[in-house]
């Protein structure tokens, strides 16, 4: 069974084709600046040398065009026909309230992806996009949609809900959603596993820090509590968001300094996070700016560091009791220093760090880095959020 | 020693008089609805009949013009001359980076809270006229300012920095200042007390829970971060205030439903938080509707202490050790009901609750309702910002 998973965003597509008997990786790429001058494309065929193409790729439909024309090449491809697919696992950012588990796309599912853009006006229109061409180019193929919101549908209302007049949520659903929840779902799963323990029985904090970043409460498996919110600015310190800010900041900066809303929104959500306190968002950048004695990038690991300590503690009153705390994603997989700085000195919440391992690497896809006799443990495992797509497009059209 | 304490707010004036040989009060009132057709003053001279006097009140000079006559009244007052009051302690909101400490008021200090301005305008313009009516009044009186952020001044910036650009924080001090800071200090000291521990080696975590709601980690007697921040509105569910919500909840209020700015300003700040979610702001109310099973209450209720708990555990992760939970203001030492919602089931931290000693009343200034052997304590301490206030006063007039 050969599964093709595609994330369609505003500008991009990246896409990943499994053959799930195996869960073999067949083929992996990226189509990049769409609509602009100068677009590319590149498609990497698993045992075949890279293909890499520059050139203008105006629309969604034409760089899915070309991807597909590349899976079927007689030279570069991996398939010789496109029924060969049995099924397309789309990402889709925003499933609202509607949706909390992967779901076969009919005209109605479209419908509601659409009725939910405005909670995602950035990310649902092209996912749809994403849908819409897939469908065309392979129509035998089974259309999947799996929500980035799902997995946090399981929350609590005390947990999800906002302090705010109710009919705010009640008309129009203001309220936590959460992100990123394929990731902290494929994590969980490892976790649970790599603790030879239940699915059921187990209580783990998932710290997703990648360009985004978000942390999450499980219980039984089951997410209960997740730092990204209505929209994914909230919650911790990422590569240009603020996460977590008192919203009078917003009514000062509109009301002394005479920035309109649009310009706040984007102070927020692309000029703040690591890059307005030090001007770079790569967090290897501002490591090594750090270890160089530069005191903007000392400050701003710190308070990325200091945030994500709250959160573990917070999520340990919510949980009562933690198995483990599980690093993920680019920043929680190969920052060693980040592991570090988020914890050490958490001892008081059992949580017993080794140094020495969280420094040593090695090729493991769950690696511990607690001390001998941590009654929590602290793993780093290696998100593939296309697999977990790819899976639960499977479980979805197995029925 | 007489101090006179004055907090000015918009349309009130609050005041008490203290013998701070004794820390005896000698007379404690209000002046309400300044400026409004209907103005009223209540009067408590100890151990005399309490005074109301129903009238117009166009100003505060006339309002603290009817105090002072009060104070010197041979019959319903407390002092025969103005000079008999050695220093006028002044609740001041907003202190900036400018002032971590109690103050003698002169000129440049009044021109700082100006200059602050600002940062609170709805409170420090009244704090100064305060001041000012107050120098006129008791003109040989040493005037003082005691700020309601100094106390978390401590904070490290880590704590007090946001995630957004540096130039904000540089040109504009866009950080977190936190409030209620007398009140924090005030049940810090007498827990450190009470725990026969000196204040330097003192870990506590204060739950002021009132109209507002703050909660602030104390390290070594000093704070290391609280919730509130930039302003009164972050944090915790307040009487009218969301506390802690996604920013971005700003941008779609305004973007998607057209909402002004200020209407949004108002909408978080007056008619959010209890209010918003229930309709009544005052928790009393609340309680009786979820005993009657009113289900918006009790979920607003399980928000409420939700949110109050992963603070607990966040500054517990902070702080390392705790040694004691306090509990303060209004709702704090009242509400049996959401001390046990808060603190129940957070064994995980060594917060070993007793339900029963909870709900005993008695009228000690402490009460200990923890279980033998808690390795935290939990307590529930009576705070009096007055008394705090006039102890500033008289410290810092002393040099």
């Amino acid at each position: 069974m050969k599964i093709l998973v595609i994330n369609s965003g505003s500008s991009s597509i990246k896409y990943q084709c499994f053959d799930m008997t195996t869960q073999a990786v067949l083929a992996t790429g990226l189509v990049e600046r769409i609509g602009e001058p100068a677009g590319r494309l590149i498609h990497r065929p698993a045992g075949k040398p890279q293909v890499e193409r520059n050139n203008a790729i105006p629309t969604h439909r034409d760089g899915l065009a070309q991807v597909a024309a590349l899976l079927l090449d007689p030279v570069e491809g991996i398939i010789e026909s496109p029924n060969e697919i049995n099924a397309v696992g789309h990402r889709v950012v925003h499933g609202g309230e509607r949706f909390s588990a992967p779901t076969v796309i009919d005209d109605a599912v479209r419908e509601t992806i659409r009725d939910l853009a405005p909670l995602a006006p950035l990310h649902n229109p092209p996912n749809l996009v994403g849908i819409e061409v897939a469908g065309e180019l392979f129509p035998d193929a089974i259309q999947v949609a799996v929500f980035d919101t799902a997995f946090h549908q399981t929350m609590p209302p005390e947990a999800y809900r906002y302090a705010i007049p109710a009919a705010l949520y009640d008309e129009h659903k203001i309220r936590s959603y959460g992100f990123h929840g394929t990731s902290h779902q494929y994590v969980t799963e490892v976790a649970a596993r790599h603790l030879g323990k239940p699915l059921a029985d187990t209580n783990v904090i998932t710290v997703h820090l990648g360009n985004g970043c978000s942390i999450t409460a499980v219980r039984g498996g089951q997410s209960v509590d997740t730092s990204m919110g209505f929209s994914p600015l909230a919650g911790l310190i990422m590569g240009t968001r603020s996460g977590d800010i008192d919203p009078a900041v917003v009514f000062f900066l509109h009301d002394k300094l005479g920035m309109a809303v649009g310009e706040i929104d984007r102070l927020l959500n692309k000029q703040s996070g690591l890059l307005g306190l030090t001007g770079d968002n790569d967090l290897r950048d501002i490591q090594r700016r750090h270890e160089a004695g530069d005191e903007a990038a000392t400050l701003a690991l710190a308070m990325y560091a200091y945030r994500v300590r709250k959160y573990i503690g917070a999520y340990f009153a919510v949980l009562g009791r933690v198995d483990a705390v599980v690093f993920t994603a680019g920043v929680g997989q190969n920052s060693a220093l980040v592991r570090r700085l988020v914890c050490d000195g958490l001892d008081g919440l059992g949580i017993y760090f080794d140094a020495a391992r969280n420094e040593a690497r090695n090729g493991d896809d769950v690696r511990e880095i607690h001390a001998d006799g941590s009654p929590v443990r602290v793993l780093v495992i290696a998100t593939d959020e296309e697999l977990e797509i790819a899976r639960q497009t499977v479980s979805v059209i197995r029925g």
